[in-house]
């Protein structure tokens, strides 16, 4: 198989943990027989400084005309308290969302055996954790109508969705539920916002399609409580855009392996698979970063690319560095550790 | 000092653990000679059962002409699936904090050594744990223009912010960082939400009026992550209304005793003070639900009502109730256990 896959590494160290995808992919593909032609393009700071813009055209070209887009992270601390800055790394991300219609963040959350010590919450309320976020991305507060009224005394955002918006993430939810445990959740806050009755009905028609789907429908405080309570009460979870922000982010620190989460954001075409950890500059240019979570990602690249073979390959991989300790400084626990570029070499020869 | 205070009992154990802070009130202003007149009100799923109506205006009036108003909980399951009735309990709640101009809810969390283990967190993360939030609570999404279009099938809600809103809340903000540990952490989304941006601009402002408090900007998202991995970093929390319903409920499990957990809600005038629990319509009737959120909640009131000896005399009991084991059910640990109405007597007796 040819596959042309958009390389968007970005800001800080995106960069150095891209090309360890870059190397491991690159071997999945020799054992695989595949040939993937890497397109390397411009996102987040990097592009505001080479071409003043954040998600520039050339960059959207190339993510359309790839099978799929790989990311690496995004921001720069010099725009972090300058909230009026005219241009900012997150303006490119929102814009690449929307133009791509990536409007599904696929956010796993699960436990690694060998790590779960690392976990803020105890061992026994996380053992077996292994979830799964759907986030609406591209509509919701993020995209409505904002502004400012009274000479900038009043400031307004506008959170609309609409029934089709909701249908086509439901839709997923459901999808994944039925090839999982059958048990979806449904987070919103019906009993006070117009927009999560909309959700709520909605779900709760399509439903009658999903006979054998327990659903349930939880309010966003109680499952932020849940969340950390009983994280393996939850499987599958669908929500929209703001509240899953909050949620994934949340979620993610209860398998106390956060720079280890990969993500995905899909829509009707092309797909983009990211680490969910940020940029992280104080480590940029070190080659300590840890570069597992962006190959995880590569891995949920290729299952949805429905090369599931070349992903369980990545994925034992990353379970044998991690068994047998070829980990970066924040996995080593005081004991031997490895450069970025060791743990990607390792896993590349390995595969 | 003669005392008047509104006495909303509502759903579910409501009634039960009001009438144990009514005794251990009671037992209080004998100890202290003031005289407390308790004035009972409708509200919740009671009052729309009476009359119609979850906040009636006699609870209203009941309300303005007391010092204070000492709140059990409202909810009940009849109106949970049923996003569509006219009239819903949380109606009375909204209607009351917005009549009574309730625009700050002060929710602390912190650890009761004899119960730390009880928590999903480790000890070693939450141990000292001693934050307060204050959620804005009268603005925001809760009470901006909402509705439907499209023949019901766009929905939207507006989360509107006035710059006089946000100093009123953000001054009790500094006020309370100044008499604490002198930092406080504004919670926004302000790289994306434009009533952040207004926040973050007036917080900042303002900041200049108080240059001992150490303030940090911190998006909500980072905190839900922060907020359980490392919560002693937190002292002084701001924040939206429904950022602070989300993350207040997400600190509450910190402690691991939410249902210890007392909050006030407060603003220009009047206070309310309430467990944060809800009405656990489970239990209700039963007399094992555990009091304890709702006398701390007096001890608020009293703190605000500047009876700080009275307040403190409460909390005493409280821990002396804990350490001698006279709690209810939930806290025995297999041990022996005593009746809602028991712990009630025993910490009466012991004002
Ligand atoms: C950077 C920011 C705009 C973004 C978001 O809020 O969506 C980030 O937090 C994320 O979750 O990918
Ligand atoms: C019942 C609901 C409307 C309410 C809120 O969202 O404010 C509750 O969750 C709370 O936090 O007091």
């Amino acid at each position: 198989m040819k596959l042309n896959i958009a390389l968007l590494a970005g800001d800080g160290i995106g960069p150095e943990v891209i090309d360890q995808a870059v190397k491991v992919c690159d071997a999945v593909a020799k054992k695989f027989s595949h040939e993937i032609n890497w397109k390397p393009a411009l996102t987040g700071a990097a592009a505001i400084d080479a071409v003043g813009e954040p998600y520039p055209d050339e960059t959207h070209e190339t993510c359309i005309s790839s099978d799929a887009v790989l990311f690496g992270a995004i921001g720069h601390p010099r725009f972090d308290n300058d909230p009026s800055a005219k241009v900012r790394p997150e303006q490119g991300l929102l814009k690449m969302r929307q133009k791509l219609g990536l409007f599904a963040n696929v956010r796993p959350t699960f436990t690694f055996p060998s790590l779960i010590d690392k976990s803020p919450l105890k061992r026994e309320r996380i053992e077996g954790t292994d979830l799964v976020f759907l986030r609406e991305l591209t509509g919701g507060i993020y995209f409505g109508k904002r502004g400012r009224e009274d000479n900038g005394d009043t400031a307004y955002d506008t959170c609309t969705y609409t029934r089709a918006e909701i249908q086509r993430l439901a839709k997923k939810g459901f999808e994944l539920a039925m090839k999982r445990s059958k048990k979806l959740c449904c987070v919103d806050k019906a009993n006070v916002l117009e927009s999560s009755r909309l959700w709520r009905e909605t779900v709760q028609e399509m439903a009658k399609d999903y006979p054998e789907v327990s659903v349930s429908y939880e309010f966003v405080d109680a499952v932020a409580m849940r969340l950390v309570q009983w994280p393996n009460d939850y499987d599958v979870l669908i929500t929209e855009n703001m509240f899953g922000d909050i949620l994934t982010d949340e979620a993610s620190v209860i398998s106390g392996s956060m720079g280890l989460m990969p993500s995905a954001s899909v829509g009707e075409s092309i797909g983009l698979y990211e680490p969910i950890h940020g940029s992280y500059p104080q480590a940029a240019g070190k080659d300590i970063a840890n570069p597992l979570a962006t190959i995880l990602s590569a891995a949920m690249l290729f299952d949805d690319l429905n090369l599931a073979e070349e992903a369980e390959t990545i994925r034992n991989i990353v379970n044998a560095s991690l068994a047998e300790g070829v980990v970066t400084e924040d996995l080593a626990e005081g004991g031997k550790s490895y450069k970025t570029s060791e743990v990607g070499d390792w896993l590349a020869a390995r595969v």
